[in-house]
């Protein structure tokens, strides 16, 4: 049952949401343009994290044991805010109290009151980009819209599969009559009720908080379940916000505020860990490195695991008929948060013998230096490389960066950009390295991810050396995306076999303003939940339909 | 794109059965009477079965090292059949091959050629009946519905249900058009295939070869997968014909038979562990013990497991309003196949001051006596009895019945019934043994499967004290089903929290010709995959939406 005015303003959205994941064509509810939240908004999102820095994140949750986080910005700014630490075992059996009573809303009222929670975290859109800008090291149009509006739309679609899955079994009282010949037919009245599994942990990250976070967060309670939200240590604030919203519109609507909860670690605590295998803990969302992915998938044992990893990522550049507009598209590609994201491409596989472009034939060699070029090009001005670079999040990647140099002959050197507003960010541009796809020294490198803005510009004998490549990099490393380029009718088609084959998602011809590291909600899947770069896509019906488990009663008669 | 002439024949079938799952109305395309599969059809499907026995079953599948099998009937009957053994290295391999042309093929396609293999199969039904009853012991008129209509109800159900899941993205190429303010839109083209994950292991049981089987083997293979099927050693037939019949199709249909291939173990091999660890296999469907099923769970890391496991199935007695009706219900449900279901009720929780009946108050020694009683009477007449009870099968239910005796007071001794037609068979009537719910004694034996004819009363010191042991079962041991009678209100709602919160099927009050140990295809989940007995139920969503991923391409303009 959901309140009146929820209905009247979010069936709507909801029902535009149901046909957008149905026909794929692009909608968003969320305006990408700062401007569009109102005249005000960008001093008030300001004044808003401004506030929030050096102080006490009050919220009264049960089982608050202590205080801790304090965050340190990408941009050398401290936070200085202080969460709640919480002492699970008073915590855990709280967030079960509410869990009847949101059951008995059913997935109409859970949706719509997800729905409110999105609506007030996007007219805080600002507030929020601020917080992602200073956690993740995004720069603060990225911030602004993979932090604010894209992430709001991967979670409105989390709650619109949701919805539907849940909804495909009636809730309301079924007749069911068999006939029995010429006696009188068998009768029952059956009822179906959706039941979320238990409580959901979603285990955050540094990178993109919100983005990856709302999907799990928002298809876990829209299917019955309380969670658990435990962010990145680093990346505390943004789903902290998030939690808070929640709290506030649960209570509102009458429901438990403690069926969404935050559970932040002390330094060296490992929260996760223990967090993780608790009995009551029965779905888990985690995006981050491997190592700890499996982990999860190995000792999470209790819970369905649903974990985003790292992949190796490919282009196969085989031709293409708009030379410039591959440059320009993949130099973009290189460049977008300092290559900090797991679709950003990091082999690009290009034939030793060159390629055919609209611009005549290339080298091998002339490819790897125009590619260069671009980049340098791109990022030659200081006020635009910071717009797109953003910040280094943490000292691994800055040391990356640094190692890769070594690795073969440099294309591409990466330079350090000084931040005016920021003077301790540590902001790079990307290196691009030669590598010799067929010497094994070079394979250790290229067949391994080296998250940052690190890409290899491998040589290879062949397109079709590169086909067998790509199989074998997504297969044995997984992949988030997989971009190509070519005027072959034979190669797309091999190359889109390939990628049938493997479960990897593709990207071809990219020339304009699209880039093979972005995804639209409700059209594009990211990732594909078939390799090992993840055990799941944002998002299917697989990432919600095992969030809760239909229960039927029968009745005789 | 599916052949014409299948269209025609099957795509109306497809489309009741999508109304059907979506509305849980009685449905069925497969008839239930004997008599409405032709008049020669009982003579012609005996005389089938006969022609196998004693014969070499061919299959002319890659990869066959040998000859293997020889089961033998619980009804004493040796059926002398064997069949191929595979290489597995070989087969594997060749059963890749036919993958992209199935993949090709699309939903669509994929549902219509499975319809016509159950179409197959249903036209045979008599002849599987002969093979079910003389593997798994079910008698012949059982044997008939539950391994024909009701097991190929369950294989049509899965394909709906993975049709839907399928197409709920579209296939076909896809606009996606996002406005830039004053500048030209972003324009992609999207298509998107639904590809399966690998090969599928179908691991048979012995009790419901097909009825347990064809969910996973259409689901999967509906969903673009080749399924290898491994019956279990003392099943082989059922699962023989109907991989016989797949292959068939298959190539009729122009796609390659080896989609669909049998693996015979040989005595003590335990190819399934083989199997279940192959890089290969990527999903695992099993019915069977929770040991092997909890081995596959830890072991076969590489796949999608589903596992049907043990249960403790309770039933509550709280009050009735039709005493005589409850008896006879109770008593049905308790011999039906010799309790030998993963459905039958084992406790049935009765206060130990009694209840309240529309016969009168009776005591807790009353209502056993009386439960007693009419299994007594049920199966009074030997004919009745071998109708209903089947046989045995194996020594270790046979074991498990004797032993039962010592665990209590025996309220109704069990006996053994002499089948005419089929001297060897071992026939035996439930045993129904008094406990007390608050011994610890008695609770080792009422908290553990006791799989077979072999039923406990226990004393429980109130209804509420049944609900609390209700919920600790099914949490603890898990359960298929749950049965209740109560005429109170108050009662009821109880006993809908305790399933809801525990994910445990319930049935209310049943007193007449439904019982609480079957489902119906379209209508009723079996199981609900919340709870220690299984981790998916049959059927729904969940069941087939992680068999494929979907697979995004999208081009520039």
């Amino acid at each position: 049952m959901a309140a009146p005015q929820l209905t009247e303003a979010h069936r709507p959205t909801l029902d535009q949401a149901l046909e957008a994941i149905r026909t794929r064509a692009y909608w968003s509810p969320h305006p990408e343009h700062p401007k569009a939240y109102g005249e005000s908004a960008p001093a008030d999102g300001l004044a808003a994290f401004e506030a929030l820095r050096g102080s006490r994140f009050e919220l009264d949750q049960p089982g608050t044991d202590g205080w801790t986080g304090k965050e340190t910005s990408p941009y050398g700014i401290e936070l200085g805010v202080e969460y709640p630490h919480p002492d699970v075992d008073v915590l855990l059996p709280a967030m079960r109290a509410g869990v009847p009573a949101w059951r008995a809303a059913g997935p109409e009222g859970r949706a719509l009151v997800c729905l409110e929670i999105l609506s007030r975290i996007s007219a805080r859109t600002h507030e929020f980009a601020h917080a992602v800008m200073h956690t993740s090291g995004q720069a603060f149009m990225m911030a602004f819209q993979a932090g604010g509006p894209h992430a709001q739309d991967r979670g409105l679609e989390a709650v619109a599969y949701a919805y539907a899955e849940q909804t495909r079994t009636p809730r309301s009282a079924v007749e069911w009559s068999k006939p029995q010949g010429k006696r009188d037919p068998l009768k029952l009245t059956k009822t179906y009720t959706a039941s979320g599994r238990g409580i959901a942990l979603l285990i955050g990250c540094n990178t993109f908080p919100t983005w990856n976070g709302y999907p799990g967060l928002f298809a876990s309670l829209a299917t019955g379940n309380p969670v658990l939200v435990k962010p990145h240590p680093r990346a505390v604030l943004p789903l902290a916000l998030t939690v808070r919203v929640a709290r506030e519109v649960l209570a509102e609507q009458g429901f438990d505020p403690n069926l969404v909860a935050l559970a932040v670690e002390r330094p060296g605590e490992g929260i996760a860990k223990t967090l993780a295998t608790r009995p009551e803990i029965k779905i888990i969302d985690y995006t981050g490195s491997t190592a700890f992915g499996e982990w999860l998938e190995d000792n999470a044992r209790q819970a369905q695991v649903y974990t985003e990893k790292a992949g190796v990522n490919t282009v196969v550049i085989d031709s293409t008929d708009d030379y410039k507009g591959m440059l320009a598209n993949l130099a973009f590609s290189l460049s977008l948060y300092s290559g900090q994201m797991c679709t950003t491409p990091q082999n690009l596989l290009i034939p030793r013998d060159g390629i055919a472009t609209d611009a005549g034939a290339k080298s091998y060699d002339e490819v790897v230096a125009d590619v260069a070029a671009a980049v340098g090009g791109l990022l030659g001005d200081d006020a635009r490389a910071n717009a797109l670079l953003g910040a280094v999040v943490n000292p691994d990647v800055k040391a990356r960066v640094e190692a890769a140099a070594g690795l073969g002959e440099v294309a591409l050197e990466s330079r350090a950009v000084v931040n005016p507003e920021f003077p301790d960010a540590v902001v790079r541009t990307p290196v691009i390295v030669k590598l010799d796809g067929t010497k094994p020294d070079a394979e250790a490198a290229y067949m391994d991810e080296c998250f940052g803005p690190v890409a290899f510009a491998v040589a290879v004998d062949s397109t079709s050396a590169a086909l067998d490549l790509l199989r074998r990099t997504v297969r044995e490393k997984g992949a988030m995306t997989v971009g190509a380029y070519t005027t072959s009718a034979e190669v797309e088609s091999a190359l889109e076999d390939a990628c049938l084959d493997e479960s990897a998602q593709l990207s071809l011809n990219l020339t304009g303003g699209v880039y093979v590291n972005q995804t639209a909600a409700f059209s594009d899947f990211h990732g594909s939940g078939g390799n090992p770069a993840a055990n799941a896509a944002l998002c299917d019906a697989a990432f919600v339909s095992n969030r809760f488990r239909v229960v039927e009663v029968r009745r005789q008669g």
